[in-house]
């Protein structure tokens, strides 16, 4: 078989276990992930062993020393994808939620069903703990999954998967809702994304360069953020030690995520004190600061930013720093630079905290509070399979709702149409 | 410029003309859509002329005669124009609507809000008043929209999109919010299919070839629909008048349309009775009936089915009956043949109708009624923009709503993350 027929063969197969996962009760989906977490915690040394082989390739391959880190899975982090695990099982289960049921004057009632997307495909990089994470949120919300995880986790996301069959297959569930592709051959990726009849949608989880690929090359939906290039600005009113506060949390609390602040910008009338007060506790948490010209004139030390800052996700300790004249010249920056993730305005002015909510349409926008909060765990969903920065179907972080669709159920007594 | 910078010139506009848009109060959104009808009935003899240039070139090329028919802007057509715009001023605005406000332990509350999806790209065929029902829906929901019709109606849609955008000047509005695209060069459409930086939603409305030109071109996401295998299923329980009435109005009150049955199953414990029965009605009403062999047993002269026959979509008085023997055949039918388009189920049994809803996950399930019901404006959604048989964002007919998505707004007083 060419690698493009396995693909469909196994894409089928995921169609085909999808229908029966869709109809499971609750409970079964509970039990099924409670007694993945147990195996996964039981065979725990066997897994340690898997992870082994790749952490030997790696180690001949030179794989850099923070790569190497992700790749392992230590007994702590066997046991967190096991917690993960019973996390999920514990979240409400949006399957056959009727979120709205109404009469037509003809007397059919019509309300929308919320029904599993189907098969997911979830293409991601090295860390093996995405392939434990990832089944449970779409086997719980009923779908069938197929797991692509990086070549370097090849033995270790195997293991994975091949325990979390075993409990499907003990529990007289298809083993085919859970697949992993064993195979490092690139064209696997390229060959399922062509699969649009058997495939509902594609998740890639890692660097931009996957995430480009991936959607250029998708006939499937593809649920993507490239990147979170996340503005904090604050605004001529605003409590200046708690836009202190906020800022050094959005930038230096965990610098190499999505969801932490890459530019800052003041409004001119906070300027002259919170521009010199912001620089020297920035530069005390060990970041360094880059700033416009007017932002120089009140730290003259300042490292000047040049266009390419404002695009500019660092994911380091380093900031971009703007002075703007006002409420729209913020708003006008956020738009050209800005790439819908993730907003925040400090204010005391209840008008520009509405004009904020009201006028930027991030995928998350924030009154007062720390850009680390854009995060599924942190709002609420209890569980992240991504986030997403473009509009359709989902907008920002992704929970358990996010991997379902919702149908029109029609109950009737003999209608026609006239 | 090539046709390729005049789309991007045109889109990035678009994008520009969306933010505002976004902004603006559903009261002058109504009276924009208001001032819109009255202007086509003003310049309805204007609007004939540019009409009768279309007309006049489908003369010299031979359009047949149905073609012609849809092209023709009648008087009664423009009047339905204008008051399809004032139905949708008359709807509830979605836009700003919060959906859910929670908060979370840390005190920090989490809501989400409905907002516009940007620019919304149309790209249909020939018939004209495509320009102003889709510009009306797009428009209240807040979004820009790029309007490209068949070439064949050039004229009437640059006349309909001319007299719209006056109307968007009129208010101060950016005319860039409506914008009629006039090259009838195929490139266009290429074109605008790669600007996924400007545009965020491609809707294809047309005959199947138009729909997978697009969705195979897209690299904007496309929500379509490419046809409607609908399926009526009559039990072994049920009301057999009933039955003949919903598959009477299902195939025959309007043959041509997506939710129109095209496949008939019969459980076989009914078939007897059933099959006689509706071949007889369906006979009277001018419906060539296509049959299994198990159908051909009762109704002996009944023309064989083929294997294609599940697969058509005849939008035609053509039907294709089968006898199943359970509803696990009727289901499985349903997967290998249907479109997840609509499909309807006539029972008496409680349990049955149950199964069936939870069973069958196409975009609409019925029991006892007209597959005919499966439309926007039946459903009770006000008015349709579309159908997605693909289950990413939208599954089923889509109204306002579907035009918009959902950011997250947090509300703080200072909070960070530990």
């Amino acid at each position: 078989m060419t690698i493009a027929e396995q693909m469909r063969t196994l894409a089928v197969a995921a169609r085909q276990a999808s229908r029966r996962m869709a109809t499971l009760s609750t409970s079964t989906k509970n039990q099924l992930l409670v007694t993945m977490a147990t195996s996964l915690e039981t065979h725990q040394q066997w897994l340690q062993q898997e992870n082994n082989k790749d952490l030997e390739r790696a180690g001949q391959t030179g794989m850099a020393a923070a790569m190497v880190d992700r790749l392992t899975l230590t007994s702590e982090r066997i046991v967190a994808m096991a917690d993960g695990l019973r996390e999920v099982a514990a979240l409400p289960d949006p399957v056959g939620e009727i979120t709205g049921m109404w009469l037509r004057p003809n007397g059919i009632q019509v309300g929308r069903q919320r029904i599993p997307l189907g098969v997911i495909g979830i293409i991601y990089e090295s860390r093996p703990n995405v392939t434990a994470d990832a089944a449970g949120l779409c086997l719980k919300s009923g779908n069938a999954v197929i797991l692509r995880g990086g070549s370097e986790a090849l033995a270790s996301n195997q293991a994975i998967g091949k325990l979390l069959q075993q409990c499907l297959a003990e529990q007289g569930l298809p083993e085919a809702a859970l697949q992993v592709v064993t195979t490092s051959d690139r064209n696997a990726v390229t060959a399922l994304l062509t699969l649009e009849e058997q495939i509902d949608l594609i998740i890639p989880r890692g660097g931009e360069g996957l995430i480009r690929f991936v959607a250029e090359h998708s006939r499937i939906p593809v649920i993507k953020h490239y990147k979170g290039v996340c503005h904090v600005y604050v605004d001529g009113e605003a409590d200046l030690t708690m836009a202190e506060e906020i800022c050094l949390n959005a930038k230096v609390q965990r610098p190499g995520v999505c969801n932490a602040m890459e530019t800052l910008l003041v409004h001119r009338d906070s300027a002259a004190v919170f521009v010199p007060q912001i620089v020297a506790a920035m530069r005390q948490a060990g970041v360094e600061v880059r700033g416009c010209d007017k932002a120089r004139q009140l730290v003259a030390d300042l490292v000047p930013a040049t266009e390419e800052d404002w695009y500019a996700e660092y994911l380091d300790l380093i900031l971009a720093l703007r002075v703007v004249d006002d409420f729209d010249q913020a708003r006008d920056h956020i738009e050209a630079y800005g790439s819908l993730h993730t907003e925040v305005i400090v204010t005391t002015n209840y008008q520009r905290s509405r004009q904020f909510l009201r006028e930027i349409n991030s995928s998350v926008v924030m009154v007062n509070a720390s850009s680390r909060f854009s995060d599924g765990n942190q709002l609420g969903l209890g569980a992240e399979i991504g986030i997403s920065t473009t509009k359709l179907h989902s907008f920002g972080p992704m929970g358990l709702e996010d991997l379902t669709t919702r149908k029109f159920v029609v109950l009737g007594q003999g209608q026609v149409r006239p």
